[in-house]
């Protein structure tokens, strides 16, 4: 099973102000006030019902456009090279993309959204809601991340998208 | 590129003491004390550098036993019909699951975790880490999951599996 071909197809695309990678910001929590939107498939259109009542969604998605898997890379955050799996850069074994945005408002099958760091036409994969019961976790270690401090991160997250 | 289909192979294979989808906890939340092991791929190994930094890890994975996708269902924690993509269910149109887990250890290509609510043999797709600067959002609603009452979670999330 472990040699088995997994074959997901795109619900629809995500479109954002960033079509150009190196511009982009890392995470959705260093791109407050970037707005975009998700084009769900007509056909999937009946699964948006009630989602509308969360804050935050999870957007699993496609990284299209990933350059090379490598399985040592360097963080955005940081000049020291790390394993793939401890952080989220896209050139990945299987190019799964993960960010939690905020949910403004859906109308039809259109879901408005802010915080989103995903690059303008990537194929969305799935969609879960973020909650208070499922998603809060009591973190005691955030391995290499720690060393990172706040204003560090602020500046590199961004890869000059406002610079 | 809508149309496009996307193509996974599993990095690993999670390991669990759940073996029946009717008795295994709905979410890692309600799976305390449900240890796991994940035998990632050894062509993979070193991409698990600097993982053991971090006390939680997201786990993406294939729900290989799903049932048939249906737009609107039943979640566990609520008799009512939802929209797919406000819950958690594995009959989705890509069926792809998420859990958070707390990482206990790691030997060699294996992943001693916590927390978990997945089924034993699930091809695994991805791991990312868990972190405080990325995955800790101000969650302001949590649609209708705010209408479950904690007493009612604890007792509906885990289908049976200790009763």
């Amino acid at each position: 099973m472990i040699d088995k071909q997994i074959i997901y197809k795109p619900i629809g695309i995500i479109h954002s102000e960033h079509t150009m990678a190196e511009k982009t910001p890392i995470q959705p929590v260093y791109a407050r006030g970037c707005k975009g939107h998700v084009i769900v498939l007509e056909e999937f259109k009946a699964g948006l019902s009630d989602l509308d009542g969360f804050s935050h969604i999870y957007l699993i998605y496609h990284f299209n456009q990933a350059p090379p898997v490598k399985l040592l890379v360097k963080p955005f955050l940081q000049d020291v090279e790390r394993g793939i799996f401890s952080i989220r850069a896209p050139g990945r074994p299987n190019s799964i993309g993960l960010s939690v945005v905020e949910l403004i408002r859906i109308e039809d099958n259109i879901l408005y959204i802010d915080g989103v760091d995903i690059l303008d036409g990537t194929p969305l994969l799935d969609i879960k809601p973020y909650t208070a019961k499922f998603d809060l976790h009591d973190i005691r270690k955030n391995g290499w991340q720690d060393e990172v401090d706040e204003p560090t991160a602020q500046k590199r997250s961004k890869r000059g998208y406002r610079s």
